[in-house]
């Protein structure tokens, strides 16, 4: 795979090969983010929907329902579906962090204000609940009620674990789960799902969008703190200021020995940081090996996701999502 | 109806009808609410739902259940469901009114903070999403999905329209929906349809929950205007201070001479309140009539709420439901 050309890039074909079915996902969603009554609605879905998201969750959907031979409508649907819980957790999640940036552009939050993210966060989730309740498959709703319970958990459980230095490898797994892999892993299972395949390939889905999603936030964390070929609008050390308890820190902290943990107990657990302690944490990362030790760990996880597509059919989409699994931890050093 | 006597109230005839459903709905609410994973969200629900609210929503569907001689366990499932929705619903609304008490004690984002309050908030959504599914009813499943548009919708449409005067009877009404009465109607709704009742029981249920939803929230505006005829726990003039628009100052801006539109532009529009203001508001609504004329609108959706029972079978419960029609607008003076 060349990572020279962006034409190659596996997120790129997937697009050129969907684009049929992302037009029809992109109009829904432009239809379904209407209100009728409140235009401050499509004020701030527009400035979050249309800001050049790459539509990576709806295009797994897309992409699993066609590679198991769905010709129905409703994989367009549930594409719509999933990129709209998505785009709800943003608004909160900006909310819940503060933020002033999303994807190079001022948040919602700090457009608007609070109130307007966390309510239309609300109606974009309820939007998205009545557009699967219209596939009229039970199991599609089961399957995104899971995980939209999971997403919540794991985002109070990193609220609650971001500064407790006794968080466990275990528990960083619950909260990615939660950020990435839920959504990731319903949005390929419900493709599969609704078309109608064999228990055997559904259960390949929801691995692959399951283990691409693990892998996806393990090289985001890692990014965070510069294993990164190039410079991809992330702060480094975003992480660490605001006290999260990533991978790389979970495993230096099981390392350390006592002044290494009285350095960790300052500044993740006090939050008391100096100039240079970015740097110094940088350093105990290092010499314990965890930036190497979390990478190792995210190739395995990348491997896992093609593995699990060995079950499904022959077919251009398996060789993409294939690929995708590479390309998603080759965005590290 | 004698309102001397408070095991008389409806509500307390109900709860006592009712208790035996009332007690499987409080142990599912409590097992539902619990997180294997972060302990943070039974504190936090544990604070409001065993805050003592009435349990009016969930009574409401028990009630319509078992009035359409429903004997299944569906209906304790859909109690739940409702009373999350509510739930979730209060902790969101706290952080957009940046409330500090709720039912007399400090609300959830000021004991914990904005951010469990938004998290736990979609937990719990996600949560009634999961008991709704296990109902395996579609319709179910299609009616809450709408009211949870609706709901979320007129939260938006009353943060935009809570500082604009042309703020219009219909806009009002929407809002009104969205705060109360979508979720009263799907509650009653939802019973039926657990109960296979016919079309037209169906409907007239959802008929009543929808007119008393807009009779109680009506009052409730009013109530803010002293029209009470006790302490009730609301301070009088607190939707004035907020800068919304209930019905009792979109009648009298309506009918506003210059000079007394320049107050209202000046004390909503523009927020400058001074000393004397909210005696200057209840001395124009007065003047008009606006009280009155909204006291009696109130008595005329209680009216329709009671017609609409007319079509249900005769049932013990049917009596108490028309009961409660009657207490929530003998509130008023």
């Amino acid at each position: 795979m060349s990572l020279d050309d962006a034409s190659q890039k596996p997120h790129d074909r997937l697009s050129a090969y969907l684009a049929g079915d992302m037009d029809q996902v992109n109009n829904l969603i432009r239809v379904r983010m209407a209100s009728e009554h409140a235009p401050r609605i499509p004020e701030v879905t527009a400035h979050l929907v249309e800001a050049g998201g790459k539509r990576l969750r709806p295009m797994l959907t897309l992409a699993a329902a066609r590679l198991c031979g769905y010709d129905g409508p409703f994989h367009v649907h549930l594409a719509a579906t999933v990129e709209f819980i998505h785009t709800a957790t943003l608004l909160h999640d900006d909310v819940v962090d503060e933020s002033a940036q999303r994807r190079g552009r001022p948040t919602a939050n700090l457009l608007w204000d609070n109130k307007s993210s966390v309510l239309v966060g609300d109606y974009l989730f309820s939007r998205s609940f009545q557009l699967m309740v219209e596939t009229g498959s039970l199991r599609v709703l089961d399957i995104l009620a899971n995980a939209s319970a999971t997403i919540a958990e794991g985002e109070v459980l990193q609220l609650t674990a971001a500064q407790d230095l006794a968080t466990s490898e275990a528990v960083y797994l619950q909260v990615v789960r939660g950020k990435t892999a839920a959504l990731f892993s319903a949005a390929t299972e419900v493709g599969g799902v609704i078309a109608g395949a064999p228990e055997a390939q559904v259960k390949a889905l929801h691995t692959y969008g399951d283990t691409l999603g693990i892998a996806f936030q393990i090289v985001d964390d890692l990014l965070d703190y510069g294993a990164s070929t190039a410079v991809i609008g992330k702060n480094v050390g975003d992480d660490f200021r605001e006290r999260k308890l990533t991978l790389p820190v979970i495993r230096a902290v099981a390392k350390a020995d006592a002044a290494e943990r009285a350095f960790w107990v300052r500044t993740i657990e006090k939050g008391d940081q100096r100039e240079g302690d970015l740097a110094e944490a940088m350093r105990l990362l290092d010499r314990h090996g965890t930036l190497a030790s979390t990478r190792a760990d995210a190739l395995a996880w990348a491997e896992k996701a093609k593995a699990a597509l060995t079950v499904l059919p022959a077919h251009d989409l398996r060789n993409m999502l294939a690929d995708l699994a590479d390309y998603v931890v080759a965005r590290l050093k």
